[in-house]
């Protein structure tokens, strides 16, 4: 199943893509997608619904975050084997774990906004991963159990905040628009193997970052399980698991986002975004 | 007004102190109190209930977190001289922002479960911020406007997870019943000054830290309004604002929690906290 949710920004409604990729409205059966739909039983009833009976919505609609009031949104840093490379840095003996402001979420479309006056923002594009149920402590055999699905999230990043800010990531991870996930969440039943992916993003129509995730140094079922040993995971949960090398700062000489931008993002299996870049002072 | 929950985890009603310092139930006038209560308007609403002809509610009750639905748990790391001084780092330039995961936060006198195997259990009394509306990009001087009211918080922190686990400090802040904040939310109104409050934690009776908000480096307007430079506050964040001197990691020897311990946290007119130390292979 391909689940997102429609309409206008605080306004989306429930919706599934059919067969043939058509939108269909859930609304009449699912309030919202929210986090309590996420759980094996609730996916199952909704994989019950024959879509072609179904209000089919304008292709044309803006699409939001795929689920309503998420609650953590949680980032690995250097996860590639290339990008770690290319940073320079050592590879990491066990993840670095950072979180993005929830309020940091956007439609997988919707511009990106930078900061006032920001020069060091930056794309990475990344797996993200949504948790259906609730794990606490979980074996890396069982993790995998709690993932509803997969979408793709766009973890923007402003370097000098991120890097020379005084500490934390946070800083440069959470601005307003720095967190683009889905089109859709796709369940997980329908991505047997999360460590087998192409992904792709390319910048003003040029690719620059192109990988797969079986380059991640730590796959999504350790994961899981590593971050169930520190906290509580919820339903809804979104985790972005990692960027491959081709991000700006890791480019001779860096490039950093710039006002009339376009990014395209695709993960096999998972669809596309496109975002255009927006200084406002430029706008 | 001193708003707060009462009743068994997961099933809080939302209460008042009278004048008298007896608990009253609101439940029958506010369904919850959750972020949308804390605006200014609504803030003006409750005050206007008259607290004695409402039930009172038995004074043993259980407390919780003072607002359901809590979306966003920030810490602020070093921001008190003197324990800057006896963590052996130079004062910060600017805050150093840290999260701790929401599924961390406890009621006030909940009993603090530590990691399987903790050796560096660690406590922080600090002056909990609670925000009333959204901020978003703010000045210094309009930044106590957004400021629902305080609370005391204890930033419990695994020293080891924190400082040796490769970065970034969420790991160690993170942990179920880490974040105890509580009793009560007091109104900001009921706060004249938040930088002239003592605040004093006794580990088993004996007074280990023992410090004033004046002490604070940034203090609680500079840090709401530097936040809201990087990402949107939202109402019902909470901001833990830095811990004084007197930590465990800072003692000479150190002396981290074990199981049997007894915290007792007091800040001037936000009230105490009580929490007992469980190692759960001990109990």
């Amino acid at each position: 199943m391909r689940l997102l949710r429609v309409g206008a920004p605080g306004a989306e409604k429930p919706a599934a893509l059919d067969a043939q990729g058509g939108i269909r409205d859930l609304s009449a059966l699912v309030p919202d997608l929210t986090p309590e739909w996420l759980s094996p039983q609730r996916l199952r009833a909704l994989a019950a619904i024959d879509l072609e009976q179904l209000p089919l919505v304008d292709a044309e609609v803006r699409i939001g975050v795929p689920v309503a009031g998420i609650r953590q949104f949680i980032g690995i840093a250097l996860n590639y084997r290339k990008h770690a490379e290319e940073s320079g840095q050592a590879l990491p003996a066990e993840p670095i774990v950072f979180t993005k402001a929830i309020t940091a979420l956007s439609g997988p479309n919707d511009d990106i906004v930078m900061p006032p006056g920001s020069e060091h923002s930056d794309w990475e594009i990344e797996l993200g991963v949504i948790i259906g149920s609730t794990a606490r402590s979980v074996t890396q055999q069982d993790a995998l159990r709690h993932v509803a699905g997969y979408c793709i999230g766009n973890d923007l990043s402003e370097r000098h905040w991120q890097n020379h800010r005084n500490g934390q990531l946070y800083k440069g991870k959470s601005f307003d628009t720095f967190g683009p996930i889905g089109p859709w969440l796709v369940t997980a039943d329908e991505v047997p193997d999360p460590q087998a992916l192409d992904l792709e993003l390319r910048l003003n129509g040029a690719v620059t970052q192109s990988s797969n995730t079986s380059d991640m140094i730590f796959p999504v079922a350790f994961i899981v399980s590593y971050l169930s040993q520190f906290m509580t995971l919820l339903p809804g949960d979104v985790i972005v698991t990692g960027t491959p090398g081709g991000v700006g700062i890791g480019l001779t000489p860096p490039r950093f986002l710039k006002h009339g931008d376009v990014l395209q993002l695709a993960i096999a299996g998972l669809g596309t975004q496109t975002q255009h870049v927006i200084a406002k002072e430029l706008a």
